[in-house]
């Protein structure tokens, strides 16, 4: 398969690649590194992109940032950040990739836990991961050529130990746990589907 | 109690008004009807609403449009329209509101069936709905004062004609109990929850 990992160089993303190496074409993008350097939140750069990368049979995306702080303090520029990146970014993704895609391929996005299970300081990412798992629902109903959709939704990850203290209570996900997700998405039948890990 | 209706004159709030205005001060907030007018997607507009209300004890908006499209012709743009309006146009009138609203108060926003349960040509609401139920869970657990948070998620609406035929397959609810949802979360004692009427 030509599999294109958009945030392969990141916490998640140099796990699933590597996971994904054997035995498929991979073509990696990054904001400043991989093969492929891409602005997921701009429309121009994404076809850029995959008029590069020409047909593909996968596209994981295990990128996009949101805002960490407090409700009291912040604005809606603060909340803007992570629903132009994590959540409009990986959107662009599909709504430009769907005309590139080969009949049977598959997306698969990243979401987060936070969703159902919020924490002090991340309400921005509980909106981001909950529009991103019924993103994934909703579109699985509108692709054509039997192209499948799901989303990985992790709980906090072993390898991110900086983020570990922000959330009190949550056990670390080991992360060939995490990997098993996407690479269930991706070689499995699933679509529309939310692939919890936590 | 001092209430703001935000799309006072909409098919859902006009009923909501209706049912609200015995005993209470209303003032009906809309983008060009209404005792004050105001841009929801405008921070600036929006501050400058709530420094005209002064403190108020409930805030229930049922404002917000998303884009209808077929997933195939969808660009960021389209799906942005949405996004804009009714989910940052909500969480807008929160993350100013928090800061006029009296200890005790509450938020009651409104999202929709299609968080679980998509329709061809949704997904753009989908996504939409089901951030505006993660974002009041999640702003529950931060709230001061005792503010509570909730949103109610109608199925297609009676009154709403016009969307029947999108819905193939849903029952339309009746006025009545959409309206019950909002009397529940601003009368009633729940915080972070998604009231589903359908």
């Amino acid at each position: 398969m030509k599999i294109v990992i958009v945030g392969a160089t990141g916490t998640i993303g140099k796990k699933v690649t590597a996971a994904l190496e054997k035995g498929n074409e991979i073509i990696r993008v990054g904001s400043k590194s991989g093969d492929i350097q891409a602005d997921m939140t701009s429309p121009d750069s994404v076809k850029k992109m995959f008029e590069k990368i020409g047909k593909f049979d996968a596209l994981v995306s295990t990128t996009g940032s949101g805002h960490f702080g407090p409700l009291r303090e912040m604005t809606l520029e603060n909340f803007r950040k992570g629903i132009d990146s994590k959540l409009l970014g990986q959107i662009n993704l599909v709504l430009t990739g769907q005309h590139y895609i080969n009949p049977n391929g598959s997306f698969t996005l990243t979401s987060g836990i936070l969703s159902e299970d919020p924490i002090i300081n991340g309400v921005n990412l509980s909106t981001v991961n909950a529009g991103l798992n019924a993103f994934v629902l909703a579109a699985s109903i509108e692709l054509k050529n039997d192209v499948r959709i799901n989303v990985v939704s992790p709980g906090v990850v072993e390898d991110s130990r900086e983020l570990h203290p922000a959330f009190p209570g949550h056990i670390p996900v080991p992360m060939d746990k995490v990997v098993a997700g996407y690479i269930k998405s991706v070689y499995g039948g699933l679509t529309g589907q939310v692939i919890k890990v936590f």
